[in-house]
């Protein structure tokens, strides 16, 4: 493959290092110079890397020395850490200037953030008008489509011409992301129609709004959840999405560029559920910044319900402790048997979980899911008894009886894990719970159970015992 | 919460059981209206329920029957497997017609996984100049830049007005998504600057673009790969990102709505890869349509070297057997001690695999990662041994001896987990190679070895076995 022209990251390495090495000789200027050849987000990225290299106080230098517009893109694009640790720094007119200038969603998701001493100072010298509006927003339920809004859009009259509509767009001369798709009203503030910037530049002049407005177009509800809408984005492909109230009346509209952020933020939330970790910490703090309590307590739930697991599990073997003391070598195959029982039981349960995620499965297709995995499992079972059969005679040099006990056990575990493992996500999500949360510990705990009394009951069969 | 004012979903469903009973009775035209009140990308959802519910004749009768610009927008949308029986049945004419209107992307996509047969039946017919750039875009390596690219780009010189640039965009008339960020190119094809459709509409018409394109910009060379252009998207939120070979001429333009099926995508392999399963299999198919012995195919490989791993992990038990037939007991609790060795390591590695994936972590962080789970990997051993003292002690009823095996066993293996599931990732992605791929079985087989040696040292320790 041929070499990448420009490497961005090397591009940002560089700058980096030419930062710090002007912050260490005090040419602050010069960094500041320096870092004004990047974007806005790069600038954010670039002032974090400085916060952890020198410390913050060097990062409030430079960020005070930004030009104010740029000051207040990259004040948003901060992580939050960096963001409260650079309020507690600046005096109350500059943090009022910032979020003044904000758009408002990003607005919104900062005072979210803020301490709360901070928040109040801010709204009380905020204009009664907007800090009704801003006190609306903040009191949206966690992730639902209200918190991920905004309500500057564009407004266009379905009497108006073309001309009209862009001449107003130019007056109004709205941030990029918000321009691109146009909304009409009714009289009584309902959503009647949907007119994309693309159209209105293609269209003559003369043209009414009414004419070239789409009347059947998607929307949101206030109150959905935001990996529903996340999920429409990725299902039709829109650059924003129009959010009403539950009287049809235009609330707000979400844009595409805050939509990836939550699909980010979803995809880590269902990556980490299956990977048997709740976030109990609603501050999206990244692994480095989140503290080893926090981690602990994340972490913890689920070992401990494993755990309480684990004792019916110590009970069966116990229960078996006398046969197993007779042919001991039994315990050798335990291990794989219960752990080739949990890999492939969770083996299916990602596939499920991860298809109702993408809308791949329903729970209704139970029946075809169940009948796949009978298959799936039946095969995966044999291929793998055989090569435990040639293990355990040949290599280990146990007896075929002993033999035979772990490969039918492994035949009827896996069979079995296979199917726990399709079933437990849909019946999760079937009860409105999420798949991700529930499956693995369920599929875990009960997979180890069974596989060990099925491993029993054969060596009851075939050893006699 | 209140309730959601209309749900898409119900429509569709209210829909979709129309549509079943107009097929049933006959009636056509009254199924194709009821199809055409819903979008092109509900309409191909539609479509793959009718096939599934009644088979893909009825489907192709229905399809051809849509408004001619419909059905291509429709035939895009339609999952590989659909399209693939639709050209089956509809003849040559039909194909080329759809095959022409389709927007170059798409065109490409579906020239992609269409049977090679009638790709070169439909290339023969397509015109000289076309068939050139079709095969170039064919023959770009799977998952770089320039498989997801579109060459429909509106092109703008530097020297026009901002009148000139509309007017000219009033004439390309083009697609939505290709209209909102328009090139810049010197007299060499390379690009020089990047002007956006809402800077055009909020300018004065007799601004020069040279005055108000941006120069500073983000692009992709044509050769990267896939997955880092969907992290520029997330990052940046752009609505489009220019595409340059390596000379820095402008080849093509990607999509922000073509990211987000990426991202769907790469964020599917990464969950599977990270739950044992190795899609061999690049047609993208659902769930649902992969047949049984590709299911087992893809899951096999991470189980048969669980199964090798096991061999190991046999070997060492075997070699402590005299000691466990003498005390029996210390066989309940060894499925508990690798269990949460395997679930805690993997824990760790869910966090580091997805914080190395959204730029979180860096392989750099070694040792603050390393230092971070080893003092999470107490807390949460410790923790864990209390519990499990109690069990061992006054539940099970075995002496101190035996808890004390167990218990700090229990604090060294989950200490080592942790350090070892996050390690590996760290290691694998510094090497180059992708942690969700070799992480988990790596950890699972290393961690149950380590885990049952810990143990028998101890039992060896604090019993004098």
């Amino acid at each position: 493959m041929p070499e990448v022209t420009i490497d961005r990251e090397e591009l940002m390495e560089e700058g980096l290092s030419k930062i710090l090495g002007c912050l260490e000789e005090k040419k602050y200027f010069v960094a500041r110079d320096e870092l004004l050849k990047f974007n806005n987000v790069d600038i954010a990225e670039l002032l974090e890397e400085v916060t952890e290299e020198v410390g913050i106080q060097k990062t409030v230098i430079l960020f005070r020395m930004l030009p104010k517009d740029v000051s207040v893109e990259v004040f948003a694009e901060l992580p939050t850490d960096d963001r409260n640790r650079i309020v507690e720094i600046i005096n109350d007119k500059e943090i009022e200037y910032i979020i003044q200038e904000l758009d408002f969603d990003d607005k919104i998701d900062v005072l979210e953030e803020l301490p709360a001493n901070v928040v109040s100072k801010i709204l009380e010298r905020t204009p009664r008008s907007e800090r009704k509006l801003i006190n609306t927003f903040l009191n949206y339920p966690d992730n639902c489509a209200g918190t991920l809004m905004t309500p500057e859009y564009i407004s266009l009259e379905k009497d108006w011409t073309v001309r009209e509509a862009l001449d107003h767009i130019k007056k109004e001369g709205m941030d990029a992301e918000t321009i691109y798709t146009c909304y009409v009203k009714d009289s009584g503030r309902k959503l009647i129609g949907i007119v994309s910037l693309s159209t209105l530049v293609i269209s003559d002049d003369d043209v009414r709004i009414n004419d070239i407005m789409r009347t059947e177009f998607v929307h949101e509800n206030v109150y959905e959840d935001q990996e529903k809408v996340a999920s429409d984005f990725t299902k039709y492909g829109f650059l924003a999405l129009p959010v009403v109230d539950n009287e049809f009346r235009l609330v707000g509209i979400i844009t595409f560029d805050d939509i990836l952020d939550i699909i980010e933020e979803e995809t880590t939330e269902d990556i980490e559920r299956m990977g048997g970790i709740i976030d109990f910490d609603d501050s999206d703090r990244d692994y480095l910044d989140t503290p080893v309590k926090q981690h602990v307590l994340n972490r913890l739930p689920w070992l401990v319900i494993l755990m309480i697991a684990y004792i019916f599990t110590g009970m069966i073997i116990s229960s078996f402790e006398g046969a197993l003391s007779e042919v001991i070598s039994l315990v050798t195959y335990m291990p794989m048997l219960m752990g080739t029982g949990g890999n492939t039981g969770s083996q299916a349960a990602t596939l499920i979980i991860r298809g109702l995620a993408t809308d791949e499965v329903e729970p209704s297709d139970f029946v075809r899911v169940m009948w796949k995995e009978l298959r799936v499992g039946l095969s995966i079972g044999v291929l793998l008894s055989l090569l435990n059969f040639l293990r355990v005679v040949f290599l280990d040099g146990e007896s075929v009886a002993i033999a035979l006990t772990v490969c039918v056990a492994m035949i009827c575990i896996v069979i079995f894990a296979k199917i726990l493992g399709s079933m437990i996500p849909l019946i999760v999500k079937k009860a409105g719970a999420d798949p991700a949360l529930i499956a693995n510990p369920a599929i875990s705990s009960i997979s180890d159970a069974v596989a060990l009394s099925i491993y029993f009951v054969m060596a009851k069969i075939f050893l006699g015992l």
